[in-house]
């Protein structure tokens, strides 16, 4: 298949006829944003032998970019509304490849209710590379940041932390293979009714990409302030616990993995009431595993109260993790 | 320097404090869209050893990249507002390749007054890579497709074409040097006022990146239309009318070669008598080079009207020109 024979049967299926995507006839999509909405955008690549090891499944590169992607616009409160994808192959990837690739992206439309709106398909590359651009919309005025949070905030995060990082480690055989830690890497679920709920809640948001103790510095620099977080209280999935088993240097190890797609994020104590509302809402744990404090540092404190050096608060790629 | 000095030193300053990027604190921009107008998307990835040689000049990447993409703004009539940057790089860049690069951006920035809002940069890849989505507004319902050409409708093009082709032989060495072609080639001029002139004119509008002779009938395709084009009535510039020669050969070789990014669009004869005020406003030459016929295909007619059959239409990438 040329260009031409891959957009029109691969791809066009998911743009769908008309606006926006006009069955990706144009270079452009043209959409009419809704009224009194801002428009939320994100932009994130991945690059084989970076972000997925050579030779990974097309539906899990599929899904793991589309739903990264998903999990930017959840912490800024959005609701999604489409993408477009840049696809940048080798040219060992074929027909097969390309039909798997879709039919992820399918599945996961249909989920989360988006289109594809648009992109641009090319070979040639050494590594293959991908990029997708997600669109949402949220109230406007009610876009949330990383900017935002005060001395005195509640420090909160959702779900489970560390699970995807000992997915990896069960994909390249450090540990037993573990099928919920795995899915926790491979289909990472973006916690979009959470995002959605906390605007007019939250002060600051952040999906945890980089682990939580870099994101918890991120948020922090943003905000221009500091953070106390209790080791002890960061949530753990019952197979993070086994693996942990109580050691410091293994619960740190999980809360430095990354690619966990929850949400931190600050909320006023005035305001700490309805966490438990949000919690329910979203069918999600919500733990609050510290506070923010005056502009400062990002402290992890042991059970004793004393804080805990990190040699290296996060990771970014696959390949430092190897 | 790490992922986020590359942020805050290189890419900050291109993006400004606040909305929509927030100093790239964010991983996603938050844009309020104008009221009353739709906006245009647009995504174009480029590649190394594709779309440009091993090499290249970052600042040429990088206005290539960016004007490729206005281009497509301009062939839906849209005015642009902003980007997001995939930049996949390899471990080779530096430093001084990534500030050559920005600097390139800002130029442009300030010329066709945009502002980067966002992205997502990574090494790692064996292939330089890069993705630039473009979003522009227009006023509700007025954006530009390829859709809508009518029998009857008059084909234009501006400006002249087989400029860049001509350039890039130029850079290979096949033809003596002429910094004009060259400037074709390296920084194309998105031709965005004639484009925002064209709402409420033109029937169907293409920009023209794959040759004359396939945008031709991309936008044929998608108006369910036939076309007849007159070949001698292509417009070429003064180098590239002394290349052709009058020789067919190489008249069609220019016609097929690419990356000229003018604008193809069709008028209804009713409206033919505003092409010669779109041109002056637009300070660019539009020439009717043919029509639109029902459904059909694209004929290409010598002088004495007989159709010229073409080995091939257009070129979409860099390797295949070698």
């Amino acid at each position: 298949m040329d260009e031409r024979g891959i957009i029109d049967n691969i791809f066009k299926p998911l743009a769908g006829e008309g606006a926006p995507a006009f069955g990706l006839e144009n270079d452009t999509a043209i959409y009419s944003p809704p009224e009194g909405c801002d428009l939320v955008i994100t932009k994130d690549v991945m690059i084989e032998g970076v972000h997925f090891p050579e030779g990974e499944a097309a539906g899990v590169i599929a899904q793991r970019l589309l739903r990264s992607n998903l999990s930017d616009l959840a912490a800024a409160g959005a609701k999604p509304v489409g993408y477009l994808l840049g696809l940048m192959g080798k040219e060992t990837i074929g027909e097969g490849w390309l039909k798997a690739f879709a039919a992820a992206l399918k599945q996961d439309q249909e989920e989360f209710g988006i289109k594809l709106m648009g992109g641009d398909t090319t070979s040639g590359s050494k590594s293959l590379c991908l990029s997708l651009t997600a669109i949402g919309s949220v109230e406007a005025g009610r876009g949330l940041t990383r900017q935002g949070a005060s001395k005195g905030d509640l420090i909160c995060v959702s779900g489970t932390i560390g699970d995807a990082g000992l997915g990896l480690k069960c994909l390249t055989g450090e540990i037993e293979r573990d099928d919920f830690l795995i899915g926790r890497f491979q289909k990472p679920e973006p916690r979009l009714a959470l995002g959605q709920g906390l605007t007019g809640i939250a002060s600051a948001v952040i999906d945890i990409s980089d682990g939580l103790a870099l994101d918890l510095e991120n948020l922090c620099r943003a905000s221009g302030v500091g953070a106390k977080v209790h080791l002890e209280r960061a949530p753990l999935s019952g197979p993070a616990k086994k693996y942990a088993a109580g050691d410091q240097k293994k619960l740190i190890e999980l809360l430095t993995a990354g690619d966990d797609f929850e949400l931190l994020f600050a909320v006023p104590v005035e305001k700490a009431d309805q966490i438990p509302k949000l919690a329910k809402t979203a069918g999600l744990p919500i733990t609050v595993i510290g506070e923010i404090t005056g502009a400062g540092e990002c402290q992890f404190l042991d059970v004793k109260g004393r804080a805990v050096a990190f040699r290296k608060k996060g990771y970014r790629h696959f390949s430092e993790r190897g």
